[in-house]
């Protein structure tokens, strides 16, 4: 008979980290398939999460000096060909609206009716949109710089979709700036990659690496391209944020210009940078476990859950009171610059019910309060961090006081473990031969099932096109990032040619 | 020659209030006309006062026991029919979604592809694919009540617009709720109704009458319909919220099933409720004067702006740090339950410019500290609630020491005024002569122009459909609710039936 109760999560990562990956998110009731094909519906608990995201976010936006706005959720057909490296990206997956009612058809059913003079698209991002504002907005280098960000809904038409990493409907926050200089807008794209490795590693616990996209995975209409890149459990990169210097190039295509000090017209440099819930994938792939979600302390929905054990309906009263007390001392405790969250779980379950509830949900720390401790004042104390059978008790006084420094310890335990496991799965390469190996060979080395293997290839690369997408086609693999920390220079294992520094290889979502 | 400055509002009020509204929408940035036809831009400043507005809501949903959660912004056709009265009333006015990509046709001009089997809408409202979600949700009367909100953004195809008003694309919130018992749903209908009216008065400093809405009225698909209605200050009513009790048709429609504690299957009884952009016409066109915005102190994006007053480049830091340490001190206090907001204006313009900037934007209370007022460490003080000119000298530490004070009282005076002139304007009818002449004579008699005349007639009414419907014609006004405070009962002046009670008529926006 298995130690494992039926609660837990099946397949576990290593038998099946796709399917772990949606049980994982059903068992935490985070989100799910909806009707709609592609589109997800975000359930309170994965909502709660993405609000507490935002809220970390836009205080990071505003102190940088940004301002919120809204924009159009249609963009005209004719926007979307203004700029033509970005049509090319963005035509092929787009919701496109055509009509403006229904009617009723032939056969009694409805049909669409109305037809529209020129469709509309449903946002694949807005910079043709916010960049028809701009050119009104911008007309002396005094309006300049002009920062502005938006959260939204975005719609793509994607093919192959998996909750929260790639859906047709998304939410997520874009910001969009314009400057008077190169100079400044490329000091705003850093500015905002940093914005985002913060907020991922500070915030999300999760480590990252900063670096600049190659040509071919670029932004449609980009002139460089920033991203974060974070390792999965499966080895896998997921791409976290992503900071995009546009050149001039939407500024001419929107006429975004104006008279500098000099009285001289100019057209403006502008910058785009998004994240979405996305991230909530990244979370979860990064920190759960074969027994469910693990929340990052700092952004959990709930930080502590106390779960009230009695046997009798006497005792109840007694325990729920204590319980509330306990809640009320922790909630007026402080931690990452709020009130602690806690939940007091007065349902009508079975104890072990609750204790696997509140496990598969993720909350980074559980007390589980009954008569005895009650007489003791000590709480049984778990941590979501360690395993489900690891629980201490401790004096009340002792755990109130200590409660903040607790949830920043499992922080920054979920931080050193992903850590480690992605230095772990991260190899200077410097031949073809292992490039390929590491890739490939590792389902027959080790005893890993086909999704994980490999992981992060640190590997000279001469920039070449071509080789790129012949790695891609033979691996799946590609540059994620050419890191802005710099490797001492070398040479191509592949071409033998000059290489300026390593770049990071890998699988990615 | 004029004393009013060129920076105030042109058209005034009584010149044109149309164009009034949209000249002080203007004058404060808040939001502009987009390309596309029918949606606006929410600019900085309009955005800032929603975020505002969604802070307070979304607490006092959590408050009573809501959280939230995200559905699909596509809705399949199928699901539009599957109640008849609210197919009926959206499907004249919807986006509809046929293709999903974009390609080149034979002119080398892009054109819809991809044409999808099944047309999906663009929400217009989440009943129905939020009704489909509830009925995987609920199972058991355990589950149940289900109380969820969403905030969301809303596509219906208005034909004619008018900025926050009524637009194609509006951002609002919707609550849908679930419930075992009628009982238990129509308490949750007015605990809304509740809400939204405390809202309204407590936080926008806008009276409202709470009333049920008549048959031709309702939501399609309700049972019941009641809402919140203002008085805007050409008299024209403004829905400002609205509650439905939907009873089980939604719940029959979506198949939303629960086994009761009997063991008996049974329909839910559900709701839903909302709230949306809308009401920041409701502020403007409640408070503002020919000035321009005037804002309620407790969702201004900024309760408090200092502009510094100099002459030389020598007097300039020393002014702006003296303002600077105004500021902190003034953020140091609450207001609302939130440190007071201050903005110093530093930009480089001439005080008089910065003095009408932010009277256009509505800012409650206005400072302009110059060298001598440093010397006498006090500060000119004027109210947004008054006149321009009528300012005074208040002592430092007592404008620090009274500033939520003179916030409150500026919230006061806003909703006295406006409750004062509704009143005024609210005529108890007796006879259809007066009833007609209310509503057409007052351009002859008074010397006021055609949108500015009548307001909210309490007239007895038998409920009869075809004379609604004959008044509406006759003069565009329609019984906005039927108020909870019940007056005496009566005779319908119309008809002659039996009335149970006076109900508010007026013309709508």
């Amino acid at each position: 008979m298995s130690n494992k109760p039926r609660t837990a999560i099946t397949p576990t990562r290593d038998e099946n980290y796709a399917e772990w990956y949606q049980q994982v998110i059903r068992a935490a009731d985070m989100a799910e398939n909806s009707v709609v094909r592609g589109c997800m519906v975000i359930k309170p608990w994965g909502y709660a999460l993405w609000e507490n995201m935002q809220r970390v976010l836009d205080e990071m936006f505003k102190a940088t000096g940004h301002q919120n706005a809204y924009f159009p959720l249609f963009i005209p057909l004719s926007f979307m060909q203004r700029e033509a490296a970005h049509v090319e990206g963005f035509a092929k997956e787009c919701a496109v609206v055509t009509h403006h009612r229904l009617e009723v058809g032939p056969d009694g059913k409805l049909v669409p009716g109305g037809e529209l003079e020129e469709p509309l698209i449903v946002r694949p991002t807005s910079e043709t949109i916010i960049g028809d504002a701009f050119s009104r907005w911008v007309q002396s280098y005094r309006d300049l710089p002009l920062l502005i960000n938006q959260w939204a809904n975005i719609v793509r038409w994607e093919m192959r979709t998996r909750m929260f990493l790639r859906t047709t409907e998304f939410l997520w926050q874009e910001g969009h700036t314009a400057h008077a200089t190169r100079e400044e807008a490329v000091e705003e794209t850093m500015r905002m990659l940093d914005v985002y490795a913060t907020f991922v590693q500070d915030w999300m616990a999760v480590p990252v690496i900063k670096g600049a996209k190659t040509a071919g995975e670029r932004f449609p209409g980009a002139e460089a391209t920033y991203s974060i890149e974070a390792m999965m459990q499966d080895r896998k990169a997921l791409q976290s944020g992503t900071s995009h210097f546009l050149g001039q190039n939407f500024a001419k295509a929107s006429g975004i210009e104006f008279l500098d000090q000099t009285g001289a017209h100019q057209h403006a440099w502008t910058t785009s940078w998004g994240m979405s819930t996305r991230l909530i994938g990244g979370i979860i792939m990064t920190h759960s476990d074969d027994d469910g979600l693990v929340l990052p302390p700092k952004l959990a929905p709930a930080q502590v859950v106390i779960i009230p054990i009695f046997r009798t309906d006497d005792e109840r009263p007694r325990v729920l009171e204590y319980c509330n007390s306990v809640a009320r001392e922790l909630r007026a405790q402080r931690f990452a610059d709020r009130p602690v969250s806690v939940i007091v779980d007065e349902r009508d379950e079975r104890g072990g019910e609750k204790v696997w509830h509140w496990i598969k949900k993720g909350v980074p720390v559980r007390l589980e309060i009954g008569p005895r401790d009650m007489e003791k004042d000590a709480l049984f104390v778990a941590r979501r961090d360690r395993g489900h059978k690891d629980k201490q008790s401790i004096a009340r006084t002792d755990f109130v006081a200590g409660v903040a420094a607790m949830l920043q310890s499992i922080h920054d335990g979920l931080l050193t473990r992903a850590t480690a496991y992605r230095d772990q799965h991260t190899r200077r390469i410097d031949s073809k031969e292992e490039f390929y190996e590491f890739f490939t060979a590792a389902r027959e080395q080790e005893n890993v099932p086909v999704a994980i293997h490999g992981g992060f290839a640190l590997t000279h690369f001469c920039g070449d096109v071509a080789l790129e997408e012949k790695i891609r086609n033979d691996l799946g693999v590609t540059v994620r990032c050419i890191p802005l920390e710099k490797s001492e220079p070398g040479v191509c294992p592949f071409t033998g040619k000059p290489s300026a520094q390593r770049v990071v290889w890998a699988k990615a979502y």
